[in-house]
């Protein structure tokens, strides 16, 4: 991401998302939890999924497409499980009343899952699954999203990128938090190379023939991602894509509705959250105590070529979040002029 | 695999499986069981988990480093979770035992898991997570291997390969059936390289020094294999050791026993198995349409370049289950020789 050197206030920024949303009609409570979720992924360096969202967020809320009062509620349940229904609430509304029952229930049974269908666009992954960290229960969050994605031997797109997240309590160490896509990279990273004018390697994508390219425009004009591994990727986003969509009984792949320039239909996303008790398996304290073993065992690994450190799964995120609360969370130009045009659309100025 | 034309009655080699076991002291009711999971590899086309690994459990049954009337014992418990631990019995044995215990809470608590410590080489993957098709259940088996793989940023080999399985039913489209691990590729596909003397490719493996190599007998000889698409790959493996190892507290990654040329002291593999029931989300019957739906679909897609159809997860293995039981199983002339030699070791001679 471009970084023009100015910097932010995470609190303001949040302010700033709560003035916004509450304005066009979205609930305070609702709109803490949206915003609390795109401040948490700037603080972590996911700005792709950070308060740039905001504007097209709030574009749905206004077209009437997302409900900004919408919780989402339960349509099925037992001590261990439910599906919830979104109602095409604001993904993170949604997102947080499904984990929050998952929580509460793996609290009373040790473990438990919740499918969701007709939600939005939830931000992070690793978002839902980290709050079941500090109930030392490790979590788990799987969504899906339009399609972007080739089938392994297929050349349209079909599944989107699929992320997973899962998130474990360790003890002095920070906690282990995996958040990946399916594909072998993101849209955006491509998105990025065709406005440079910079190739791409060949297994990031194939274009509208189904041949790999390493031309990022081709990529991104009729094109589709490919998933990691080839098959293995595929095969990841298919189950994915199962527990979100069809245990959920809601649409899959490209019978999604797109985030953006999609004036006409709710999105339609599905959403899989599970929690499990630690304790249930053994004493927190030896968990722990076995997690910063192993982190810092991995850690101490010998280098391969060209590389400083090793880095467990969510390490980076955990170093941009110290540095981005001390320093301000960095915004580009661009960003900013967005933010500016949608404050002052709605009467609430982006002066921070 | 090489396939010399001779095939076998996969009923014979079951049955010369189970009499070489109970030869050496494994009970009838443990040797139907390893027998049973290593003819499911075969059948399956998985050779590199199938009769070939017999002479190498006898081995160790034999030397007492397995113990072959082990079934593995419940250490903990509660109604939606058990610890068990293995007692170093047969990998196949003790995981039975386990994704039983884990079927069989879900079905009354709905979702179930089950931690796995002190257990041996357990086979595919898929045979565990297979279990919970015929009860209408999402499966899901993971298991930790000796080190093979380099951490991402790191040279020497940390974790295994170790995989992931889940299994979904279908309608009447063949069930979605994914076995993968975590490393690009199976070590068995470098050794093979190794031996005709072919180049790999640069993404498969590294060399002692840490760099990508295209040096099979390199790779080979004191590297390492690379985790799926880098960092994406390290992450799931440590995910799936965390939930293998650290939950059911047993070792990780280079403190676990070989099952090759160890002769000195048990494995320490650790296995997780969950089970969650269909129905307490959607009816069964709804669920397996709209998964005949998606298998439909996908493998309508059109084609990418060199490629004559789309399959999905499980799709090669259940076609070549169905050519295997009309024509047998394909046994590579090597292969003959091992089991021949053990037959006649342990007096059950392999004439079939």
């Amino acid at each position: 991401m471009e970084d023009t050197g100015r910097r932010f206030a995470p609190s303001k920024l949040e302010s700033f998302a709560v003035a916004v949303l509450t304005r066009v009609g979205v609930p305070e409570d609702n709109a803490r939890i949206v915003a609390h979720s795109l401040l948490a992924a700037n603080l972590r360096g996911v700005d792709t999924h950070g308060i740039t969202r905001l504007p097209i967020y709030v574009e749905r809320v206004q077209a009437g497409l997302t409900d900004g009062r919408a919780q989402g509620v339960v349509v099925t349940e037992s001590e261990t499980t439910a599906v919830v229904d979104g109602q095409n609430g604001l993904g993170q509304v949604v997102g947080t009343t499904a984990m929050r029952l998952a929580i509460s229930k793996a609290d009373r049974a040790g473990i438990a899952a919740v499918a969701v269908r007709n939600s939005t666009h939830y931000g992070t992954a690793a978002y839902y699954a980290m709050m079941a960290l500090d109930h030392d229960m490790i979590g788990l969050s799987l969504t899906n999203s339009p399609s972007l994605m080739a089938p392994w031997g297929g050349k349209r797109p079909f599944f989107g990128t699929n992320p997973l997240a899962i998130a474990v309590p360790a003890g002095e160490e920070k906690p282990f938090v995996l958040d990946m896509a399916t594909s072998v990279v993101a849209r955006g990273a491509i998105i990025l190379a065709a406005k440079k004018g910079e190739p791409i390697p060949p297994t990031w994508a194939m274009n509208a023939e189904g041949e790999p390219t390493t031309n990022a425009k081709e990529a991104n004009e009729g094109g589709a991602l490919l998933p990691l591994g080839g098959h293995k990727g595929f095969g990841l986003a298919m189950a994915i894509e199962i527990l979100v969509a069809t245990l959920a009984g809601g649409p899959f792949g490209p019978h999604l509705g797109e985030l953006y320039n999609n004036p006409d239909r709710p999105q339609g996303v599905g959403h899989f959250f599970a929690a499990m008790r630690i304790d249930r398996f053994r004493p927190v304290r030896e968990f722990k105590a076995d997690m910063d073993a192993m982190i810092r065992e991995v850690k101490a690994q010998p280098l391969g070529k060209g590389f400083d450190k090793i880095m467990v799964a969510g390490e980076p995120e955990y170093n941009t979040e110290a540095e981005r609360r001390e320093k301000g969370i960095p915004l580009s130009d661009a960003v900013v002029a967005d933010l500016t045009k949608l404050g002052a659309g709605v009467g609430i100025p982006f002066e921070l």
